[in-house]
């Protein structure tokens, strides 16, 4: 994703931002033209986008649904029908008319929008309300509300009544992020020799199961484990069948073994599940592509000339309709397969594909299969989108933290002033009942240590800021030891490879030791002393030269040298180093001398849980 | 103006569009490029932009003030201080904190902005409230809200406690808009010879007292007269002296004749005030050019290199420091002189040049002055800009409806749907006590009918529309006799001359008699039956082809065929022609036919007043 300039600090020279760009996979929100586009293009027509008020409805309350009449859009009629039985709104089922409650003036259009606003009726919890709009223009004709941009068709909304919230144990999770296929292969096995990045190098679920000592050694409470479903390609978000396990990565019985194991040791597992899209060898597909006339046929987008909707244009990944009955079903069956076979809870892949109305369902039947699983979707795209999934999913990864720890620590594109504004306000924007785990890198992208050329400095660094969020730490496998790339994902001739990401995990005598410590000190900080995360933050000092000091709670301190000189800072006395990233000292007991590129925390001795 | 294809028509050719661009002056948002660069502009740094709650405060109502806080700002303080007795806010003034109330994500510059909010308390009537805001950042550097592109100073702030309205004449009044120099010479004097479009043409105050017969003839019931202080331009934009009339133009009595015989009419008088700038032959512009030290220096914003800030860069008009006491004490005295001599308010020239603190203060002045006098501004900006004058003036002239009404009745960029959607937002976006006067043209455009190509039935529908809609309508001067342009007003070398649409008025002879004799039918269909312009209007048809139809209240229909071909459209029964553009016939009672380009009222034979 291209950062802008003025969006990260305002007259800072431009050409830098191309590694930055370089180094993620984002959605259709990449460019300042697809941003302006966006913009423009909810001027126009009819849009919902999911927007109702409350965002998450408790039984006994009624709930605002809004849509924006574009600039170009003229109303004759407006309503919404809604059902509370499950199925689709028909003509019999119940309707309330909108009002024009709002009209704004569109800069970028030079015109007139409208926000119209009806009401459903309070229902009581463990209800999923189904609603679509009916609206016309004046002459009577049917105007779609958020059509689909492929086949015109409406979209279909949904939201559930409860009093969800995010599990609690996920405010103290720490992530650990595994590719399955490179983690580890079966005990006593080596890797496979391949010669191409994304052929398979045999890393297996009893591999992660036999090294769950070192997982827990390491101190991480939730392992989240790339797709395990069979698929013919190395990543697996591409399955061929949602309720078997790639037969190279093991048997059910080994995820149950695994997952038994890791709750004997206190760790949560979650699996990553793609319900936007499926293999196009899974049969279902390939019935569907074969028997035009078959039910199965309304599962995906089959376009004229052969050709069907997929993500992103990729072939291999036929996109799956998640609003169809069946399909739905199928995919809601799976998941409460998994829960039932002890899973914790899902990553659910580009969420931002299926509808909002998908998600409703899909948080309400998980809840109801596992009461305390866990729903966290992966969403690149504006804060505004993110937010929009409070109740129907309990977060989103934080890709847009990620940009800024990533310009901050790795790419000195910010300054500490620029990067705790974005901090406080980010926080800030997001109900408290929403999860945004947090990472420093994923096999989407290069890996932070590559970009900062192999300075395990600014890696501390970046993670002692990360472990001191409030919102779940992520790490993506090798991280804390060092792994790295053989080279840039984006090659010379400007093709990407993001496989450069995903390289073998380190064992053993390759592991980076220091690094290793010091993440192992670092989650047992965060562990032992919430307050860290907890607490309000106060910044002390936003210095230019890349001096950032924060004042944590009122027994603790954050402090930060990005610059390339050492640096000294007054510190309260009576604080101690908890944990320097970089052996570092607090001379007299007042003045904490940082060198280039470190940082520490300093906390009261008695400071506890 | 550049009008966006997508905001006027989408999926428009926009390559008929460069005619409507050549016909307008307009001000800071005139292309795509602007605007998108005013939204952006207005999520960095520290913006109030006069954004006060409620807009127009009444006595006995405490007020919120809010500033928006960009994406490259970070605040360690933010304060408003206040006063109530006309003085600037110093130190010693009482101050309120403003907090972040809400938080939102910018989608162009990929950050968030924060809204902060202070409140100040409520206030008796007749109340000036001026206040300032004191921010700093978080090493206490200050920061300025609203600096002045310029200067970097701050912008002064103020609004005016009080129960003031509309003058309830306003509402009812038809405005004829006379461009002195080009009106009428003395009576028994003809044009004076020039060879210059921008020489004199010898139109005094006393050839318009001489014709005040044919005004009142005419039903119009008050006038707009270009600037009359002693200028050196044939327009008068440039005054050199605020409480003196040109010699060109006549005497103080001269105009105190013309008043005085105007009110015997019946017809009010306003005056062209021009706040923003003088001539930078204005004695006092030339003593401060001469005499850096002196205190007139501080009434315009020299800049270094010996040039000073002025109207558009044009250096014969140098900009006022309307919000320097001294001066606006000057621009104060001379209105209440000009109101104490009997005119009845103004039309305010450039209006969003000066702060909404001068206005605010003009308009409490005015109407202790006179309690029935009007302030009306000259906005050319977004519809958000003109509805920020609430409370400081009675209105703003409707560019927005002006552009709208050519692109749909000589352009034929629209259709009746799209315009038909402009109207019935526009009018709901105001509020009520805001006046929003209508024109076809001015001074500073081609005609009207120069753009129709002479075709005066394109006029007459566009009058019929203008004259149905709730607020005031203004006629440039000569319109309603066919009074039209040699060239249009950009020349083929690409130069512009708005002189082209300043010709001198046509009289006796010259004049269209079949125009005349519709804008008098016209002027007096208005009047005697405001019901056209003040029920409710509903749409009956709109169609793609050109016919508009509304139904106004229950007994009247204003049906307008833009097409080139004859439309017959049913019409209730007992509705008879009120007022056709052209010859038409309603058929049987119930079919209206109309031929090409021609539109008509319909009526219910006693409806009345």
């Amino acid at each position: 994703m291209t950062i802008p300039a003025d969006g990260i600090a305002p007259g800072d020279d431009t050409s830098g931002l191309a590694s930055v760009t370089a180094d993620f996979i984002f959605g259709t929100l990449a460019t300042d033209d697809q941003r302006l586009n966006n913009l423009r293009d909810r001027a126009r027509g009819l849009h919902h986008d999911g927007h109702i008020t409350p965002r998450d409805p408790a039984p006994g309350q009624a709930v605002e649904v809004h849509v924006t009449v574009g600039v170009d859009t003229s109303i004759g009629a407006l309503a919404v029908a809604w059902t509370t039985n499950g199925s689709e709104p028909d003509e019999t089922a119940p309707s309330s008319p909108l009002f024009p409650v709002e009209t704004s003036w569109d800069m970028l259009l030079w015109g007139y929008v409208t926000r119209w606003t009806g009401e459903l009726p309070a229902q009581p919890g463990s209800t999923l309300v189904r609603y679509r709009f009916v609206a016309e223009s004046p002459n009577g004709e049917l105007i779609t509300v958020d059509p689909d941009p492929f086949t015109g068709n409406p979209a279909r909304f949904a939201y559930a009544v409860d009093d969800e919230r995010v599990p609690e144990w996920v405010r103290e999770a720490v992530i650990y992020h595994i590719f399955v296929d490179r983690f580890a292969p079966d005990p006593g096995e080596d890797w496979q020799h391949t010669t191409s990045l994304d052929g398979f190098y045999g890393g297996t679920l009893r591999g992660i199961t036999a090294h769950l000592p070192y997982l827990v050694d390491l101190g991480v409470t939730c392992l989240w484990l790339s797709p395990v479903f069979p698929s013919p390609s190395h990543h697996g978000y591409d399955a061929t069948d949602y309720f078997a396990i790639e037969p190279r990565l093991g048997t059910e019985n080994d995820l149950r073994d695994l997952i038994a194991e890791a709750h004997d040791h206190g760790l949560r597992v979650l699996l990553d599940f793609v319900a936007n899209h499926a293999s196009n060898e899974h049969p279902i597909f390939t019935h569907a592509r074969d028997h035009p006339a078959s039910p199965e046929r309304e599962w995906f987008t089959f376009l004229d000339g052969g050709t069907y909707r997929s993500f992103f244009g990729v072939g291999t990944m036929p996109q799956i309709n998640t609003d169809h009955p069946a399909a739905r079903d199928y995919l809601l069956d799976a998941a409460r397969y998994w829960l039932d076979a002890g899973v914790d809870g899902f990553r659910l892949d580009y969420a931002n594909g299926p509808s909002h109305a998908f998600w409703a369902a899909f948080r309400q039947e998980t809840r109801a299969a596992n009461p305390d699983s866990l729903t966290i979707g992966e969403v690149v795209e504006s804060a505004e989108l993110k937010a929009s999934y409070l109740g129907r999913l309990d977060g989103t990864l934080d890709f847009l933290l990620l940009q800024q720890l990533r310009a901050f620590f790795a790419f000195d594109l910010i300054d500490p002033a620029a990067f705790h504004r974005f901090l406080e306000r980010h926080l800030a924007y997001f109900p408290a009942d929403f999860t945004l785990p947090s990472f420093l890198d994923n096999h989407d992208m290069n890996r932070f240590l590559w970009v900062v050329g192999g300075d395990k400095r600014r890696l501390k660094l970046a993670a002692l800021l990360q472990f001191s969020l409030p919102h779940s730490p992520v790490i993506y496998y090798g991280t804390e030891v060092g792994l790295s790339q053989r080279h840039d994902l984006e090659y010379p001739d400007g093709s990407r490879r993001m496989e450069e990401s995903r390289l073998p995990m380190r064992w053993g005598a390759d592991q980076d030791k220091d690094l290793h410590t010091f993440y192992r000190r670092l989650i047992a900080l965060r562990r032992a002393h919430p307050t860290i995360w907890q607490a309000a933050r106060r910044p002390l000092i936003l210095d230019e030269s890349g001096l950032y000091v924060v004042e944590i709670g009122d027994a603790a301190i954050l402090a930060l040298n990005r610059s390339d000189a050492e640096v000294s800072t007054r510190v309260p006395t009576g604080l101690a180093l908890a944990l320097p990233t970089d052996p570092a000292d607090v001379r007299d007991g007042t003045s904490l001398v940082l060198p280039p590129s470190t940082g520490a925390v300093l906390m009261a001795p008695g400071l506890g849980r």
